[in-house]
C-alpha cells in the first residue's frame, strides 16, 4: 500500500521553487522504498482544449535517500503559470496527490492541482553569480600576520609565543594581510572573510566600540582601502563580519544609558526590562547569550536600524567590499534583515549577504533576506563521520541527502560549507591529529555542492581546541607549514577550479561495494565527477558502477588518465585516501541505488 | 511502532507561530492514532544549571484529527529564545524528536532542538485588531442600488427588469448605496468590501482604465468621501478592489504601446514577447487569463510599481478608506506586495491588507505581505456538505480540521470566511434553492473562526447561477426580501457581536452520536460556545458529551435559558435545524474523541 501520510509537498520552499524566472524546481518526499515511480502531471490552467484543461505529464527522478524517505524531482521550463500533481505508483495501486488531497482517479479540474501562481524573475532566490565559483578563506586578523609592529597593542605578546588566551594580543593587522596575498593567491583563494575590524576591546572585536572606525591596531579606513583594493586587483573578494545583533560594553550610546538611566536620549536602542540597568547580581537588559558585555540592540527602534543601515553602507560606499558576513543573524527580526538587503543592493546589486544561523536556516533564504548562510550542519555531519568515526558512511549519506533537500539546490549551491571556524575546534585536533583525515575532509569539501571555506591555517595543519585554542598564530616562518597537506590543499582548489561541472548541479550520493568507501558524483550534460573516498585503514577496491569500456577516465588529483577497456573497473585506493574521477557518460546509462 | 516517516514538525509557519511577542505556538502532527501522548520539552539555552542546559516539559493538547494525522499543539510563554524538541509516546515505546532526527535517548545539548532564536515583537503576524470582530458585506456596486439615475450609463436597464449579461448595465451607484447604509446597519454590518469602482469600460470594472479617478457611472471622488464618512459614522469600515495585477484594454499607457509599440515610454510597463503586440490571431503580451482585454502589468518595473503604489496611496489619504482587497494577487510578486505594504501601513497603521487567492496562501501570510485572503477553501468544503451531500459531517469535520491546521491561528483569525461572492453561483443556487440549507450555512459561516461576508443579497435569498447570473440587481421594493431568511441572518450576527468566545479563539470539531450533525466549539477561560448543525431531513436527538448538571445553558439563537438538572442531556434539532449553546465548564471537564 502507498503509505499517504509519509508523502509530504509544499508549493513553496524548498518542495517548489524558481531555479530562475522560467524554470521551476519540484520536489515530493515518500516513505523510504514504498513507492515504484512517480509521475508529475501539470499544465497552464489557462491552456484549454474544448474547454478541458490540457495538461502534460513527465516522470520524476528519484534525487536521494534518507533513513525514511525517498526524495524525487523534476524540472518544469516555459511555463508562466503551473497547476501541478501527482500520480504516484506503488504495487499494484496508483493514487493521484493534488493541493486538495489523495484521489484514486486523475482529477481533470486543474482547480484541485497544486498552484505556482505566477513565475516572476522578481522572485528567484539569486545570489550574486559570482559567489558560487568562490574559493573562501577566513581570517582572524589579530592572529594572522603581524605586519606592522608600530601598531601593537599594549602588552603584545611575541607572535605565537604565547597559547591564545581570552585576553591576550598578537598585533596581526591589515599590513599582515596585504603582505599575504600573494601566499593566498598562490594557494587559489578567491575571498576571504574577515571577522570583525571595527573599534573594539577584545582580541575578537566582536563587542565593537565604534562601527565606523577600523581598530587602530588593524590600521584605518586608508589601509582599509588599500587592502581592498589589492584584493581587487588579484581577483580576490573581500567581506566583512557585521554585528549587529549587540554592541560592546564600551559602546557610547550603551555608556549613555549606563550612565543617564531613563534619561538617556539612547534608552530605547537596547531591550530594557528595568531601570536601574544593574543591581547587584542581576542585569535588567537583553543581550547576547549570557555576556552583560555585550548589550542586544533593538533593532525595530527605526534608529538603530538607521543607524545601524547607515553602517552597512558606509564601508560599501568608502571602501568597496564585496560582502557583509551576519553575526548572529537569526537572533534580529526578520524586517530588520528585509530592509537591510533593500539598502545594500541598492547600493552594490552584487553585495554578498551571509547569516551566521547553525540551524535551519529556510525562513532567512526567501530571497528577500539573505543569500547564504554558514553551514554548520555539514560540519557536525562531516565530524561525526570523517572525524569521530560515529557514523557510518550510509548513515553521512543519508544524513547529507536529507540535508540537500532541506534547501532548494539554488540555496545548495552557496552555502559558505565550512570544516572549522573562529569558534570550533581546529579541524586537526578535531580529527586527532591524524592528518589523513584532515585531507578527506577537504577532498569532502571542494567536491561537494556549496562554496568551500578555509579557516586560515588549517591548509598548513595548524592545530588548536576550541576557542579560544583554535585562535593561533598563523605561523610564517620556513619549515613551519606542513607543505605536503599545503600542496594537497593547493591541488583541490585547481580541480575545483577546472571543473565547472562541480558548480551548480548538485550532487547524488550511492552505496559502493566497500562499507566504509563514501562515493557522490555530480553531473552536466554528459560529463560526471565521481568523488571516492576510503576513510578506513585498509586497502579499498571500489567497483565502478558505470558501463565506462571504451571511454577515457581522468584522474583529477593526480592528472592522470586512463582509457577504461572493460565494463567492470575497480578504483583501489589505499587507506584513507580518495580519487576524483572525471568522465563522459550520457546519464541514462547510470543506475545507481 | 510510532511511524516516524509520518512525524512532521518544521520550527516556521504554521507549525510553530508567534501569537504576540512573548507568546509562541507550537504545533506538530503524528500519524491518526499511532501516538498516545507527547510532551515538549524546551528552554532558553542560555539557560543553565552546572553548565546543563535546564529544560522545562509541557504536556501538548490534541488539536484536531483529520483522516490521516493527529495534530497537536501547545503554547509557550514568557522565553526570548527557545529551543525545543517533542517526547513522542506510543505502546511501550518513547522517542526524543529533534531539528537534527530521532533519538531513543533524550539529548542533553540544547544545539540538537528546534530552535526559534528570538522572539521579536516585530515578526509577529498582525493584521489591524479591528477585523476580527468585523462583520463584511460584500458590495458589486453596479447591481447593488441605483440612488441616482442622472448618472446612468446609456442604454441602462430599468432595475431588475433584465438578467444580468456580461455587458448590460443596471445603474447602481454610490448614491444608492448610501442610501442602504441604514439598511445595513441594522442588519448589524461594520465593513463593506466594494468592487471595483474606478473608471473602467466594462460592469464589473475589472478593466480599468484610469485607477484615479471614480468611474463616472458611480458617482466622483467627493461622493466617495461622503460614502466613507457616512459608513464611519455608523461605524463601517470601507475596503477597496486593487486590480494591480492587470489593467484594463483602453488604460492609456496600454494604448499608447498599441500605437507606438516598440517606441512607447511604456512598452515596459508590460510583459510584451514581442512586437508587433498583435498578429492575426495571436497576442504577444501576457495578460490575466486568457483575455486580451486584461494586459498584465510588469510590477517589477519600478515606474510600475512607483505608480500603482501612488494609487493604493492616493485614495487612502484621499478618502480614508479602511482596506485593500487586492485582486488575483497571487500573480503579482512578492517583493511588489512587501513593498506595498510597508507604504500603505506607513500612512495607515490599521490599514487592512486582504489578498485574492483561492488556493494555499502560506507564502503571503508570513507578516510581511497580506493580513489575510479570501477563504475559498472553506467555501468548496462548505458547499460539497452543505450543498451538494458529497461529503459525510465526519468527512467534513476532518477536512475543516486539516484547513485550520494549514495556517497559524493568528491567521485563522482573520481570514475572509465567504459562503459566495461575484465569481461565484449564489449561495442559495448552490443549494437547489432549499433555504433551509442557506441557514445552516449562514450559522456555520457566523460560528466558525475567521471573520465572516455576506455577498450582497444573499441574506434576502437573492438567486442566481454563476457569473453573470450572479450579478443580479439588489431588490428594494417591499415583498421582496426574503424577511424570514433576513432576521436569521441579522440574529447569527447579534450572536456572533455577543459572543467574544467567538472571536480569535480557534474551534474543535468533534464526532457525535448522530452521523448527520456538524458539531464544533470554541472556548474561552471557562465560557464555550457548542454548535450543534443537523444536516439531515429527520429530527436528530444530540447527545451533549458534557458533565452539564447544575449548569446554566443559553441557547444563542433563540435567547433561551436552560438550567442542567442531569449530565446526560441531548438537544433535539428538528430537520435542518441548528442550535448554538452557551455555557461556563471547567476545560478539564470535556473529554471528545
Amino acid at each position: 500500500m502507498i503509505d499517504l501520510a509519509s508523502i509530504y509537498h509544499r508549493s513553496d520552499d524548498n518542495y517548489c521553487y524558481l531555479q530562475n524566472g522560467d524554470t521551476l524546481h519540484i520536489r515530493i518526499r515518500t516513505k523510504r522504498a514504498n513507492v515504484n515511480e512517480i509521475e508529475i502531471i501539470y499544465g497552464d490552467q489557462y491552456e484549454m482544449i474544448d474547454y478541458h484543461w490540457r495538461s502534460h505529464r513527465m516522470m520524476m527522478d528519484k534525487s536521494g535517500t534518507d533513513s525514511l524517505f525517498d526524495y524525487w524531482h523534476c524540472t518544469i521550463s516555459n511555463k508562466k503559470r503551473i497547476r501541478y500533481g501527482f500520480i504516484i505508483r506503488g504495487n499494484e495501486q496508483q493514487i493521484t496527490y493534488t493541493e486538495k488531497g489523495f484521489f484514486p482517479f486523475i482529477p481533470e479540474d486543474a482547480g484541485y492541482y497544486f498552484c505556482l501562481p505566477y513565475l516572476h524573475q522578481k522572485d528567484v532566490f539569486t545570489p550574486p553569480s559570482w559567489v558560487s565559483t568562490t574559493i573562501w578563506y577566513q581570517i582572524f586578523p589579530e592572529r594572522f600576520r603581524n605586519g606592522d609592529s608600530s601598531l601593537n597593542p599594549n602588552d603584545t605578546a611575541p607572535w605565537g609565543q604565547e597559547e591564545p588566551g581570552l585576553w591576550n594580543f598578537f598585533g596581526g593587522d591589515f599590513r599582515g594581510i596585504i603582505d599575504s596575498l600573494d601566499y593566498l593567491s598562490d594557494l587559489g583563494i578567491t575571498g576571504i572573510y574577515l571577522t570583525p575590524i571595527f573599534h573594539a576591546k577584545s582580541n575578537h572585536k566582536y563587542d565593537t566600540i565604534n562601527y565606523l572606525e577600523v581598530d587602530p591596531q588593524f590600521g584605518d579606513t586608508e589601509l582599509l582601502k588599500t587592502l581592498v583594493r589589492e584584493c581587487h586587483n588579484r581577483g580576490i573578494r573581500v567581506m566583512l563580519d557585521a554585528v549587529f545583533n549587540h554592541c560592546g560594553y564600551h559602546f557610547p550610546p550603551f555608556q549613555d544609558v549606563l550612565k543617564n538611566e531613563e534619561n538617556s536620549r539612547y534608552k530605547d536602542w537596547f531591550h530594557i526590562h528595568k531601570f536601574p540597568l544593574k543591581e547587584d547580581n542581576t542585569i535588567n537588559y537583553e543581550t547576547f547569550g549570557f555576556f552583560e558585555a555585550m548589550p542586544k540592540f533593538n533593532t525595530a527602534n527605526q534608529e538603530v536600524k538607521e543607524y545601524l543601515l547607515h553602517v552597512a553602507k558606509y564601508w560599501i560606499t568608502e571602501c568597496d567590499i564585496d560582502g557583509w558576513r551576519l553575526d548572529v543573524a537569526n537572533e534580529i527580526d526578520h524586517d530588520f534583515w528585509r530592509s537591510f538587503r533593500t539598502a545594500v543592493k541598492e547600493l552594490k546589486p552584487d553585495l554578498f549577504i551571509l547569516g551566521e544561523i547553525w540551524h535551519d536556516s529556510l525562513p532567512w533564504l526567501r530571497g528577500d533576506q539573505f543569500d547564504s548562510v554558514m553551514n554548520y550542519p555539514l560540519l557536525t555531519k562531516a565530524l561525526q563521520f570523517f572525524a569521530y568515526d560515529m557514523i557510518s558512511a550510509q548513515q553521512f549519506m543519508e544524513d547529507m541527502t536529507t540535508t540537500i533537500h532541506a534547501y532548494p539546490d539554488t540555496v545548495n549551491n552557496v552555502l559558505f560549507n565550512i570544516i572549522g571556524s573562529h569558534d570550533t575546534p581546529r579541524i586537526l585536533h578535531e580529527c586527532s591529529y591524524r592528518k589523513e583525515r584532515v585531507k578527506l575532509l577537504f577532498t569532502f569539501l571542494f567536491t561537494y555542492p556549496g562554496t568551500p571555506c578555509i579557516y586560515y591555517g588549517d591548509e598548513i595543519g595548524l592545530g588548536g581546541s576550541g576557542d579560544p585554542g583554535c585562535r593561533k598564530c598563523m605561523p610564517w616562518n620556513p619549515g613551519e607549514h606542513d607543505e605536503e597537506l599545503k600542496e594537497f590543499v593547493k591541488r583541490l582548489i585547481q580541480v575545483r577550479k577546472q571543473s565547472s561541472v562541480l558548480i551548480n548541479n548538485g550532487c547524488f550520493f550511492f552505496l559502493t561495494n566497500v562499507d566504509s568507501c563514501l562515493a557522490y558524483y555530480t553531473k552536466k550534460e554528459e560529463e560526471i565527477i565521481l568523488t571516492v573516498i576510503n576513510k578506513s585503514d585498509t586497502e579499498a577496491q571500489f567497483l565502478l558502477p558505470f558501463p565506462l569500456r571504451g571511454k577515457k577516465i581522468s584522474l583529477l588529483l593526480t592528472e592522470e588518465e586512463y582509457a577504461a577497456e572493460s565494463d567492470d573497473l575497480a578504483v583501489i585506493l589505499g587507506p584513507y585516501e580518495s580519487s576524483i574521477l572525471r568522465f563522459n557518460m550520457n546519464y541514462e546509462y547510470i543506475h545507481v541505488r
